[in-house]
């Protein structure tokens, strides 16, 4: 049990972030909260507007470029609810996901310093997918246990060599940080780590009724062969 | 393989949709968008206007009740892209996902109109979860094999006697429809449409590139035990 049951979640976006890794853990966490309480703040860089096109606010969609077209032509805009300077200062629970965007140094700047100022009054922090290479950069990893998405493990270990990079987890805990695979894995850590806050009882419910099978040994991951990934 | 191959993918939301209903799927063809022609359309009633608080555009939170929060603790808003008025005449797949909205006819309402008037022009129609009780009430699914939800399959097969309501699956095709049981199902039969789509070899990448473990056996199913779900 943390050492007091988290209230209020916190989860980070940013243009080219990976859907699944937001939604995936944010799922099992709103029928949670149909029968406990708890809070979510969605926080970006800007709250953006809502214009013609609707590419603001924050797309799956990496931002446009010269050569790519405003409006992209298949992705999928999340509103925020919260930017990281009007952040509430009583999150409990703060998740980083992955994707394409953590690649943009432009688009990770402002959440490095979010992160390092949260941490510390966090119960809990949890990345999904390459998530775990934007907390690496912030130090927060630092001389612990971590994993991050397999096909991108190379780039994952260049974030920071201060950290133990396992590569065959489907997630790994070290201490109050909770790190996951790719995409798809952020759905075996939540129910993971629902079960560490809430119990086994309520996990199992929860993923009965989503009608999800869940992986449950944090050791069996296939993906790290698959992908070549190696510790670090 | 399809009459010809789809290019133009739309998705219904919904007041009180399930999220990982649409993002699931929505994940996968997000990626596999990234290699594949395809266009997406994000089908409401309204476009909502962003106002303070974000309840609107389209939220996973039911609409705001006397006895209820105007603005939602835990809840996300995703982007429409188009009303059901404006959507683009040239879509090729449909997709309906369920989630709590669809017990509420007001919600509905304005949902079955315009699946019933652009089903004949499409590819294929997919449904996830309770999304299926929604087209069962247009009677597109008439005379055909389906499934839902397991948890809510009674409610399910209230909306239509003229289906054959298949319990113990976790996907069911008939002719160019394919529907999904509840909620996490809807990634597996996503799956099993891009494969039948594009081919095993893409279906398979995708996946593995995401760190999912499909459950590849339409038939393989233990919800339908676990929630007392029988055939109709």
């Amino acid at each position: 049990m943390a050492a007091h049951t988290p209230k209020h979640i916190a989860i980070i976006l940013f243009p080219g972030f990976q859907l699944l890794d937001v939604t995936g853990p944010l799922d099992t966490l709103n029928v949670l909260s149909r029968s406990t309480p708890l809070r979510l703040s969605i926080l970006a860089s800007t709250l953006g507007t809502l214009h013609h096109g609707n590419t603001d606010p924050v797309s799956t969609a990496l931002p446009p470029t010269p050569s790519t077209p405003s409006t992209p032509p298949f992705a999928q805009s999340i509103l925020p609810t919260h930017t990281f300077d009007t952040a509430p200062p009583d999150i409990d629970v703060l998740i980083v996901p992955g994707g394409p965007g953590t690649r943009t140094p432009a688009t990770t700047r402002p959440i490095l310093p979010f992160i390092t100022r949260t941490y510390p009054s966090l119960t809990h922090l949890l990345s999904i997918c390459t998530g775990s290479g934007i907390v690496a950069q912030t130090g927060v990893l630092d001389g612990r246990r971590a994993t991050s998405n397999k096909r991108a493990f190379a780039w994952a270990k260049q974030q920071s060599e201060a950290v133990a990079w396992v590569a065959r987890a489907r997630w790994v805990v070290d201490g109050n940080v909770w790190t996951s695979s790719g995409v798809a894995a952020g759905m075996d850590m939540v129910y993971a780590w629902v079960e560490a806050v809430w119990g086994e009882g309520i996990a199992g419910e929860l993923a009965d009724g989503s009608e999800y099978e869940r992986n449950r040994d944090s050791g069996n991951d296939r993906f790290a062969e698959r992908w070549g990934a190696t510790d670090g």
